[in-house]
């Protein structure tokens, strides 16, 4: 396994003046990633080494099986590519929510439309009601998660996820080349420092908002998700109906509130 | 199910001088799609409903199940979000393969540097030493793709695909919420066209070049494959060990070229 999310490699760089120049250029790491939990491989993913143990978490919590802390007792990258979740005595992970809730895989039974039902039988959505987020501090954070993305700098192909507060500081940056592996990792981070739900917080990613990522936010607990581009149908819908404030187009002074929009305060 | 690739939703646009205003958004629809042969779900992915039969076929042609049009008997969408699959009588599909070559699934048992090796002993790669594609013409590709991207314009949000001849004709455009999903749609289309393996073509797309999308242009022996945005090293790996050319940062009057630079002419 290469060590941290950028390689190299000798191209042929053809400029606009049409001249062509051999030269190094950095790329994005991409690797799959199996995750192990009792024995069994519950999913694979192509993903950007590092924070293994963050993804993997995180995504116990994308796929509720796994609510707290408590219920891991340890979580390691055992060797290359892979990573050993061991659950707590007594824990019983209902594995076949993990397949109920999975977007792309061979064992989705049920996603999108029938999926949002059975999301909502099995969480209460964002309850919150006191959440307020000034606009102005909003339409800040693209900027700042750009800042704090140093490989997307070099690479240009990176996504990242950022949790921020509703008092604009910025509590974790996670990168990735797949977009819900950073929001895995950035989640995965919060359930190690114990802080799911995470009540009164934002989740920004710099791309699009898809069903996915909603499902994601929804069940972490954030109540307000924002997506650099656009979101889509199903996005929308799904955080209609678990009461998420969704916000996407966030750039420069502008964007689109799709829904919940008493979060957000002029 | 939705038809064709927008929805509309009521949202607030905060305008960049601080103003709201109420208005209908244009959304990029995406739902679930169930893909069944023989009896079995074979996949289920998010995608934007419409070509749902070139999308199995190409899927099946990606993950290196079918090779020719013969092969199948029908392909059809039975009913809501389902595309069902008949094969030719004598037909065996290794379902195996579609195990080991998938990147995203809860089954997927080895991929990424194994599976390079796993795609190697499986095809022959890409052979065409007589592929010559004027770097000029490549240069215009990206415009043109995107002038016949109608549901771009309006969502923001979906990727295409498109399929180039050396002459600069554009033989397909396909869009797609998941940009594999656009990928599989071209292949099947060629796949309904008898036109496997699609020799002597480009494949571009409007996004990234991630292990799957390079993947899939080897699986449908494509020999140049045409990125606006950035590449993977998983990417360029497999790129380079099974012969394509791999071109990415197409934008403007610049490129990389980072694979098989011999069929880029000057």
């Amino acid at each position: 396994m290469k060590e941290g999310g950028i390689g190299s490699e000798k191209i042929i760089r053809r400029k606009s003046d049409g001249t062509l120049e051999y030269q190094p250029d950095d790329l994005t790491i991409e690797e799959p990633l199996e995750i192990r939990v009792g024995g069994k491989v519950l999913a694979t993913t192509m993903r950007t080494p590092g924070r293994d143990e963050e993804l993997a978490a995180g995504f116990l919590v994308s796929e509720a099986l796994i609510r707290q802390r408590a219920e891991i007792t340890r979580i390691s990258a055992t060797h290359e590519n892979t990573v050993v979740v061991e659950v707590a005595p007594g824990v019983k992970l209902k594995l076949r929510s993990a397949q109920r809730f999975g977007t792309i895989s061979s064992s989705c039974g049920i996603c999108g439309k029938t999926g949002i039902e059975a999301i909502r039988q099995n969480f209460p959505g964002i309850a919150a009601t006191d959440v307020r987020i000034d606009v102005e501090r909003l339409l800040a954070f693209p900027g700042r998660l750009r800042r704090q993305q140093g490989d997307f700098a070099r690479t240009g192909g990176i996504h990242a996820a950022g949790i921020f507060d509703l008092n604009g500081n910025s509590q974790i940056v996670r990168e990735d080349i797949g977009r819900h592996n950073a929001v895995d990792k950035v989640v995965g981070w919060a359930l190690e420092a114990d802080r799911i739900p995470l009540t009164g917080t934002v989740l920004l990613v710099s791309g699009r908002a898809s069903f996915e990522l909603t499902q994601k936010a929804v069940m972490a607990g954030i109540p307000v998700l924002a997506a650099v581009s656009a979101p889509s149908s199903l996005a929308v819908d799904l955080a209609s109906q678990s009461g998420l404030t969704l916000v996407a187009f966030l750039r420069g002074d502008s964007m689109n509130v799709y829904t919940r929009p008493d979060r957000i305060k002029r």
